[in-house]
């Protein structure tokens, strides 16, 4: 039993989809996020950069004496988690591995779609992780560079005119490749899952932040390091940009009137 | 009479329209574009990341010989325009002013809209410096978050749904308001023009890259630094992002297959 808090970071609020995942999943697990907006978009980075922002990150987290680090950022888990995984003391995860895996266990026919920013497609982070699971999967990447705008500003109510437009033309090629699995590629997305998901009834939709969240908690499972059933937990928000903003948009991820304690900082 | 260029500077691609607005009205100037990609957006930095950010633009352009400057970038002239005029060696204009001056003079019952991104719309930049102008105007500013993911992801044909439905949202608290006058207060944002005007077909639009260009060319024309008739005019990209995620957007600005010469920098 640890009832020491689970780090959280991303480049801006995609991660807060991964907060709420562990609040419903483990409510008994205490969360310290850290939501670097001011260097946001890390996706139009290099990879050195990617990976210099990620070990500042990373670093921060760490120094509030977390048990376990979970990298809610698609960028960094496609581009970096290797090399965080060998320099970080506690167990760390990503976003991409737990939802490959899960789309793998899910899919019928082999044919799996992949929604994601354009960084994140181009990166081939997926088609990587499931052709290591299952090398006869085809996999079909579809850029939806419209949903994280959609999401930030608040297009987010299920059957929205607007994000349901963006939706059939992204929706279109996934058809047409007959995939029965979609993994919804970017933290931001689960936001839209009522809307995307009543394009394609037939179809698994794969959150990967619920997925990474699932991976978490069996590794906690595994190594001991659960939180106690009976203690009170905590979620302390870090962001390296505006609050205000901030706090507006996490009540859209969170589903709920946000009353977090939110911290501006600066990293070096 | 003067053959050097003109340099330009944005924090990314809005700035082309200034471009196209300068080879339209004055093809015999050669130009120098700067397009600060790796470290957009500005917008939601604090002022003085802005201003040192505007500062290396600055230095940058007036490295290659140029003649005057103009500061494509709203953000940019909104918060760090008189610091930079101190410290320039030639003329510099922004995009707030001529376009504040425009809409003054085209307004019939002194009611004008902004249409911006938050950034510039929360900067109160446009209503001060129609205030100085006439002090007994009206201004609305509306914030137009999705404009900006609209053009930089193709949505750019007259009358596009997509496009439409934001605008019609946009547009409401305008014609509620009774505006004679609309600045597109944004460089991103005529290149929505058609698909704007469409639904507002009575109100004067005013662009901001095109006021700026009126002015720019006013002022070169004022202290003799016009280039000559005869001349042979280049366009030289500096972008310190990706070429080709440019090239491809710059195709939307320019309005035409892009051809000029693109080359990737660094700024300290």
């Amino acid at each position: 039993m640890d009832n020491r808090p689970i780090g959280i970071f991303d480049s801006g609020v995609g991660g807060l989809s991964a907060v709420r995942a562990l609040m419903r999943r483990c409510p008994q697990e205490s969360i310290v996020y850290l939501g670097d907006e001011a260097r946001m978009p890390y996706g139009t980075r290099n990879r050195e950069t990617i990976l210099r922002y990620a070990r500042e990150d990373l670093a921060f987290v760490l120094r509030h004496d977390v048990k376990a680090v979970l990298v809610a950022c698609g960028t960094v888990s496609a581009t970096a988690l290797e090399d965080l995984r060998r320099e970080c003391p506690v167990p760390i995860l990503g976003v991409v591995d737990p939802a490959a895996a899960e789309a793998v266990a899910a899919t019928r026919n082999g044919k799996i779609a992949v929604l994601g920013t354009a960084a994140t497609i181009r990166s081939g982070a997926f088609p990587r992780a499931i052709a290591k699971l299952c090398p006869q999967a085809e996999v079909l990447g579809v850029p939806c560079p419209m949903f994280v705008p959609l999401v930030e500003n608040g297009y987010i109510k299920p059957g929205d005119p607007a994000a349901t437009l963006f939706a059939r033309e992204y929706l279109e090629p996934v058809r047409a490749f007959g995939a029965d699995v979609i993994i919804l590629g970017c933290t931001h997305f689960p936001v839209l899952k009522a809307t995307i998901g009543a394009l394609v009834p037939q179809t698994v939709l794969i959150d990967t932040a619920k997925s990474a969240v699932a991976a978490l908690e069996a590794a906690l499972l595994k190594k001991g390091l659960c939180a106690g059933e009976s203690g009170e937990s905590s979620q302390f928000y870090f962001v390296t940009g505006g609050k205000e903003g901030f706090e507006g948009v996490a009540e859209r991820f969170l589903g709920e009137r946000f009353d977090g304690e939110v911290e501006v900082v600066t990293l070096s």
